[in-house]
């Protein structure tokens, strides 16, 4: 059989009035990505009877496979599962297997078995069960007119267990597929259409198996090269030329080769220099922390932070001169520097940064304007600043300040500041 | 003109390939929902020129509005512009005001004005140019048979400024709505079948124009009833009336009746209490303090926090005896109320919270097993521990421990425990 395409359909009321943001979505795509399987459609729609109907009429006209997630949930507002088993031409039937593991579940987790829950492991008998190992939902896999439909539960955990378990290895085995290869280049310093002008000529030659796209988020543009062909293997040398050619020509902005987050990135750096670090965050409040933590074995190199939000946390905990705050303010190079030399030394780390500035919103004209930071990296023998000036609301500007300190701190890890 | 059904339609690769999670359809539908506007599908493709005309060919057939967002950035991957053109039959033309627009953006982020950007102020000249205030990309806004279709750039804050400015001024003005009112309980402690079992009756009551809908998310879940009519003010009492009645059957699980971030709830009760709070977190690894930090305002409660993601930390910044972790190990209850103890003394502060735990992957048999966690939270009088259990894998049990951490807190200081 030839490529195949899918369709993703998620249910859900709370995804038409914007209660739920789909994260499901991309995760799938790019699972399925992975097994150069394309997704050409993604459509929501309400937990209604005939919106369902027509959304499954419609894609099954444009895909060979339409996944469909959410509508499963125990409660009186999913509607899915009935509708589906009518769609198909099946009755519902308790699924022996999936009522003993919904038991299994409660009982684990001393909740009392309830009604609602049996209705979990009812099923139509025109489906194949596809098992949920962490959940009570079942998967449904269904076929009509030589099409196959898959339906998963919402819940995005639940969702990925089956589709890591069952969906992905199903579709490996039944469908042959074009190799794909992706590779990265992560940037940082420079906005969309500088490095498009940088690259412009590189971009012209490329062959038309292979395609480009620029992906920015707050304070760092991803460029990612895809190849498609037959054999992975000299797709995969091909693709690393056309990233070294382009990465030579980015030089300087080069964060990374790799698609990982930064915080990775620097992780790393520090394992290989058996280095450790720690943090004094006042206006990013601990974000900087949080994101270096996501990341598996960042026991290795960090040590801690202090969020210093409060003047006094600064001045008691990590020793900054109260007269240097009155005289420069706390958004300043110099209590930068003070906060930085703190870090070092109360957290006993190799490297620290700290971090101090006015994210928004306005609220006093003497302050520094909304987005002024200033952060300092420093080791033992040095100290760097930098000025930053982030043009966005609170939320947006506490993200770039973020993204924006890890690289910072990378540069002067790997001397390149 | 009766009530109008939207269509949102985003475009772009990145959202197939599941590089990007699409953050603007959530956000677009919440603001639609409050205008009484109904957003009936949203439907994702790629750039690809027959994937979009087939989509706006039948999101016409469904929708008096369809909305795009996507394919409008400045690099050479995107289609959307020219493609529009030729849909709307018009041919490019440069906008002035546009131009001048991108040219004062450039002067002031002091970035060289590029060739590449000059093509940002072109427009067809069949559509009706909508300004975007905070970036180089303009909305546009076309007609066809009676049908409204309006293209905004992908980036969410540019998306967000146009629609703000522009679209649903333009909406409201254009369209008379039924109001639409929400009213939710955020609960807190039990999962979504036994809060369903416990308020079936009142679930079964409620009449045809209100509906109740369940939304979980970590730690938390959220009931919203949705009621929909021609009087706001008299559907406003009557839902408020309804909400009372659920949050009264559900009472001490029931955090908030405000649909409001917990971070935010937490907040308002210490600026009652005119409270400080703060920190030491050992696995969250600052996740805690990133939330409270995201609320504005936090400057008038939070003090700070400690990461204390490396023993040392807990004990030379917050006087952990390093023979309790010897004896008991880091995840302890005694470790957590040293932990709480250590905060409240260098943080100076009214409440402290504390956590440890081991969130995951599991690396060592020795160790606790992934998912378990100790929290204390205290005052100068009192401590409270308690154990949790989560039962995801490293980042969902992150998620789970920051809301759990900040419900605890929030039952703590307003007498819940």
């Amino acid at each position: 059989m030839a490529n195949i395409r899918v369709s993703i359909i998620t249910i859900g009321d709370e995804l038409l009035i914007g209660q739920t943001i789909d994260t499901n979505s991309a995760w799938m795509a790019q699972r399925l990505n992975e097994l150069g399987v394309d997704v050409v459609r993604r459509v929501a729609v309400g937990d209604v009877a005939v919106e369902i109907t027509t959304a499954l009429d419609e894609e099954l006209t444009k895909a060979e496979v339409v996944l469909i997630t959410g509508g499963l949930g125990p409660t009186a507002d999913d509607i899915t599962k009935p509708l589906l088993c009518k769609y198909f031409g099946g009755k519902m039937v308790v699924d022996e297997r999936t009522l003993e593991h919904i038991k299994t579940i409660f009982t684990k987790r001393n909740r009392p078995f309830l009604e609602a829950n049996m209705k979990q492991a009812e099923v139509p008998d025109c489906c194949t069960v596809l098992h949920n190992r962490i959940g009570t939902a079942p998967g449904m896999l269904f076929h009509k007119a030589g099409k196959i439909i898959i339906s998963m539960p919402g819940v995005p955990f639940e969702m990925m267990a089956i589709m890591e378990d069952e969906v992905l290895p199903y579709l490996q085995q039944n469908f042959s597929h074009d190799a794909i290869v992706h590779k990265s280049i992560i940037t940082s310093g420079e906005g969309e259409s500088f490095i498009a002008e940088k690259i412009k000529d590189l971009e012209t030659a490329l062959p038309a198996h292979i395609k480009l796209a620029y992906l920015p988020s707050p304070g760092i543009v991803k460029l990612r090269l895809t190849g498609r062909g037959n054999d992975k293997l000299s797709l995969e040398s091909e693709l690393k030329l056309r990233q070294e050619e382009f990465a030579n020509r980015l030089e300087n902005i080069v964060v990374s080769l790799h698609d990982l987050p930064l915080a990775q990135v620097l992780g790393q750096s520090l394992i290989e220099k058996k280095a450790t670090i720690g943090l004094a965050e006042s206006c990013t409040g601990g974000y900087i922390s949080h994101e270096l933590t996501q990341i598996v074995g960042a026991t290795q190199y960090f040590k801690g932070g202090i969020v210093c939000y409060d003047r006094e946390v600064k001045e008691n905990i990590l020793g900054v001169d109260a007269k240097t705050i009155d005289t420069h303010t706390a958004v300043s190079e110099e209590i930068a520097i003070e906060m930085v030399q703190g870090a070092l030394k109360v957290l006993k780390v190799d490297y620290a940064l700290s971090i101090t500035g006015m994210l928004g919103p306005a609220t006093d004209k003497d302050e520094p304007p909304p987005g002024t930071v200033w952060m300092a990296v420093a080791d033992k023998s040095s100290v760097k600043t930098r000025k930053f000036k982030f043009h966005y609301d609170r939320l947006r500007n506490k993200d770039m300040a973020m993204q924006s300190a890890i690289v910072f701190m990378w540069r002067f890890i790997n001397n390149k500041l």
